[in-house]
C-alpha cells in the first residue's frame, strides 16, 4: 500500500498538519486526490473558527464540494467523483469524520497514526468496513503510514501545552522542567 | 420529556423539514434552543449543496459557532455555551452528527422519528451514552416525540421519487400509478 506516490501525498498531509502547528491549532493536515493529483487540502481549524467540527477532513472535503457546486455538477457526478477520489490524513480521521467519509463514498484513506479516543477507522469504531445492517459501502482503508512523523507534531504541539484545552491534561512543558 | 415547550421546539423543527421539502431536500429540520429560546436553526440542504454531509444539525451547528466566533467568543465560552443547549430535530441524528454533537457536548438531543440506517442515537450506533474508553461525555437523548409529523414529510418525498438519487430504491408515484 505504501507506494512512492503514497508517501509522497502524506507528505503533503503533513505539510498541512505542519501549517496547523504554525497556527496554533492541534496538528492534523490532509489532502484529497483524484486521478493521481491532489484537488484539495485541509488542515485542522478548530480554535480559529471556535467550531469543534472543523477537523481537516471536513475542511477538505467540503472546500472541494463547494467548488463541485459551483461547477454545477450535478448529485450523481458529485458521487461519482468522490468515488475515485483519495483521501492521505496524517492521524486516522475520528467517528464524525468517518461516518462523513463513508456517506459519501469516498474510495480509499490513508492516515498515519492512530487516534486511540475517537478514531473511527479501527481503534474505537469501524466505520471503514462495510455493514449491510447500516448500508455503509465502507471505503477502503490503511493506516500507520509516516506515523512517526504525524505523531512527532502531535507530540510537539501537546509538549507546549494546549493553550485552548479547559484544563490541560498534562503539565506545560515549561512547568514540568521547572 | 414531552412537556409542551418540547412539543413548541419540534413543531418549529417541523417547519423547518417543511421548507425543506418545499425546496425538493429531504425533509429533515431541527432548531437549536438555549435558556428556552431558538438560537438557531438548520434544514437539509444536501442537494442543494450537492454535499452529503450537510445535514440539518450540521447546518445549525455552523450558523452558531461561526456567529460565536464572530461575536469574540473564546473556545471555553463556547463550549459552555453549546453545554447548555438542546437540539431538537425531526429525525434520529446520524452517526456523522451524533458524534459531532457528542464532540460538541451538547446537552440534550430531542428527537422525531428514528433513523433505522444511519442513526447514532440507538438505531445503529448508540453515540449519545457516555463511553469512558473513548472519552465520549454523550448527552441526553429522547426519540419519538412528534414522529408521526417527521415520518409523513419523509413519505410525501420518496413518494414523489427522490429525483437526486442515483438509483431510485422504490418507483416513483406517477409511475406506480399510470
Amino acid at each position: 500500500m505504501t507506494s512512492p506516490n503514497t508517501l509522497i501525498f502524506m507528505e503533503l498531509a503533513i505539510q498541512q498538519a505542519k501549517l496547523a502547528l504554525d497556527a496554533l491549532e492541534v496538528p492534523v493536515g490532509c489532502v484529497i486526490v483524484e486521478d493521481g493529483k491532489v484537488i484539495a487540502s485541509g488542515r485542522n481549524r478548530t480554535t480559529e473558527t471556535r467550531n469543534a467540527t472543523r477537523h481537516a477532513e471536513m475542511e477538505a472535503i467540503d472546500v472541494l464540494l463547494e467548488q463541485w457546486q459551483k461547477n454545477g455538477l450535478s448529485m450523481t457526478e458529485v458521487a461519482k467523483k468522490f468515488s475515485n477520489c483519495s483521501l492521505y490524513v496524517t492521524c486516522e480521521p475520528c467517528i464524525m469524520c468517518a461516518s462523513a467519509l463513508a456517506t459519501l463514498g469516498i474510495k480509499d484513506v490513508f492516515y498515519g497514526c492512530s487516534n486511540d479516543k475517537f478514531g473511527g477507522c479501527g481503534s474505537i469504531l469501524s466505520l471503514h468496513l462495510k455493514d449491510t445492517a447500516s448500508l455503509n459501502k465502507g471505503f477502503k482503508c490503511a493506516g500507520g503510514i509516516m506515523a512517526t512523523e504525524a505523531i512527532i507534531l502531535l507530540r510537539t504541539f501537546y509538549d507546549q501545552g494546549n493553550p485552548n484545552a479547559p484544563k490541560p491534561h498534562r503539565p506545560l512543558a515549561h512547568q514540568a522542567t521547572t
